[in-house]
């Protein structure tokens, strides 16, 4: 199978490009360094260098035997998108001769995927509604004029639901009213431009699925955690990109990262905010069994993409008991919420889809987040402080 | 009180700037063309010349002693937006000195409004979304940043519902499910690109309003018809913008301008497709309405803009009588449909808000349309048969 990943080289597109390709997928990436680029500009610190996409594929090449195709693009330009669905390698760079036949799967991460990026001023928050809409934009009319039997697995946010007074559906929700039915999207109201952007990414596919038949799966992910995948294990060179900056770095990896280096874990007001948690071993691992177990044409499927839920005080509490037994000085302090959203609410979001399909969840226990502790601590040298709180406001 | 009416050269904007500035308000207009530009590049055709908007405003001044300040500007572009509430003339073109406070009430039309528009291809697609979606957020952000208790009017539509099989309540919808309760957006389910981009608007403000505690009225507006209003009739050249073209013509007036020239009307499919409706006169009506009672600060306010409803059969009928009865031979040709759409359905919308607050609706009559046929038939050489229908396809 010929597998696209849009948005390639990030958190997750690496990854998942290294995993399909080890079960011998022919892997294709696209990606314009919109996340390494933003990380220079911002001054957010990573937590060592990642090789570029090309020699990351060296590096994959040489140590496994396989093959991942790069392609350095911006897929905010049609012509670049489509050119993957034509062939027209006149709109690829690097132009390596090695024409690949069109996608049977588009994996789609290529989005700006963060909520203080989008909230910085209103810069940014134009740069995260026009690259995200015109990037699934052009994707949708894509398939729609060239292939439209291509299976897209986009990565959407459980953000977009934000935190309803009534139970999270996947996706859907029956409602009844004056004595009649209908299903609709499940309501959507999200606490960030970002993922209000993901909620028009949404809104946009829900259209190209009703109006041109196209078949998309859509992954409403929680905040990943983690750093190695089986993958990353064969050389550390081909770790993944890892924030733990407010601006990209997500709260599991920020806490352990700030219990290593002596930073108090930054728990916004009260801390009862709660999310739907995974290991970013399991994002891989829905994926996977998104693609081979495919949305059907006209089918616009929705997984809850989460294992367990936390509040964020749950969170720095068991960071300061996992780091508290390796001998780290831990301790937690609530800052005033710069962010405007409940501290206390409902949650009770149903995410039994995925394991369905198969998923095996890797759930956040104190040896898990051990593990990562381990993986973090000897970049500690690294870490830069400044960079962990600088209060951006909503 | 000064308002500011962004997109205020197009066919709903520049009535709105007379009808305002008539009753003595200070009315600065804002646009930059996009609809006069796109019927030139696309070859729609007008009924008649329209002067420019400086021209337009130098006749209003002549005949009436008011003055309506014009800007020629891009709002997509942030700095623009922002110098209307910064007072910055080195963003405004033609920057005449006159300086205005910023805006107590901003009406927001500056939007690609043609569903066809946004389906020609992925290029007209893409200008769609990041017209409409950069200039609400550029609005957002400069109200957030520089003027929070500004009332915005954005005139939304009724397409973001669709034809659910539910009534389509005003804006909201309380949902019970699972023994809990919630209130959310009305669901919606457009039917086209450019709708689909109205749903994203509804989605942004909707996070400006809840974040922000901005003032938002959201007018869910139907398809407008008619062409004089009380202020146009002052002088010829102060007519609106009347197209009748497949893409930027509204079904009534394009009904009624085929009538006259003898072709026949393009009923699409069953013709069983039922929309709410009002007349040009109407919308001035609300709007001027929505003005007097602003919706609260931190209300995100809906209104149903519609007087009544109809099939397309029915209006081909009513064209057909009307037409029939003024000597014009008038008949109804079903075409094949180029639209993705139920052609019949299940449509039971509620709009009382506006008539609640003082609106007394002109319905569309016999001799209402009538009057509408007078005052296109002096026209009638100037129609071009062949930009009527062209069966763009979604």
């Amino acid at each position: 199978m010929h597998i696209l990943i849009l948005g390639g080289d990030g958190y997750l597109g690496w990854p998942t490009a290294m995993y399909f390709s080890g079960k011998g997928h022919d892997v294709t990436v696209v990606d314009n360094y919109f996340r390494r680029n933003a990380c220079t500009e911002l001054d957010c610190g990573t937590l060592f260098h990642v090789p570029s996409l090309s020699e990351r594929a060296a590096i994959w090449q040489e140590k496994t035997g396989y093959t991942i195709q790069v392609v350095i693009g911006d897929l905010t330009d049609p012509e670049v998108m489509r050119s993957f669905f034509t062939g027209d390698v006149t709109y690829q760079w690097p132009s390596n001769g090695a024409v690949c036949a069109p996608p049977d799967t588009v994996i789609h991460y290529a989005e700006q995927p963060s909520a203080p990026y989008s909230l910085l001023n209103y810069k940014y928050a134009n740069t995260t509604i026009s690259n995200n809409l015109l990037v699934t934009n052009n994707l949708m009319f894509a398939l729609k004029d060239l292939k439209p039997d291509t299976h897209v697995i986009h990565i959407g946010t459980m953000g977009e639901y934000g935190t309803p007074n009534i139970d999270i559906e996947e996706g859907w929700l029956e409602v009844e009213h004056k004595g009649r039915k209908d299903t609709f999207l499940f309501p959507r109201q999200a606490s960030s431009i970002y993922h209000t952007s993901k909620i028009m990414d949404t809104d946009l596919m829900w259209f190209a699925v009703r109006t041109w038949k196209l078949r998309i799966t859509n992954l409403m992910q929680g905040p990943v955690y983690g750093l190695e995948t089986d993958e990353s294990k064969i050389d550390s060179r081909l770790k993944t990109i890892f924030n733990y900056d407010e601006i990209f770095g997500t709260v599991v990896n920020r806490f352990i990262t700030q219990a290593i280096v002596g930073y108090p874990l930054t728990v916004y007001g009260q801390g009862g905010q709660t999310r739907g948690y995974l290991n970013i071993k399991d994002t891989l691992q829905c994926v996977g069994k998104a693609v081979q177990t495919p949305a059907k044409q006209g089918e616009f499927r929705f997984f809850n993409q989460i294992m367990e839920t936390f509040t964020v005080r749950e969170l720095a509490e068991l960071t300061c008991t996992v780091g508290r037994s390796l001998g780290y000085d831990v301790v937690i302090r609530s800052v005033e919420n710069p962010r405007k959203e409940a501290e206390e609410h409902y949650y009770n979001p149903v995410y039994h889809g995925l394991l369905d399909i198969g998923v095996i969840p890797h759930y956040l226990t104190e040896e898990v987040m051990k593990e990562i502790f381990l993986l973090i601590a000897p970049f500690k040298d690294a870490i830069r402080k400044d960079v962990i709180f600088k209060g951006i406001k909503w």
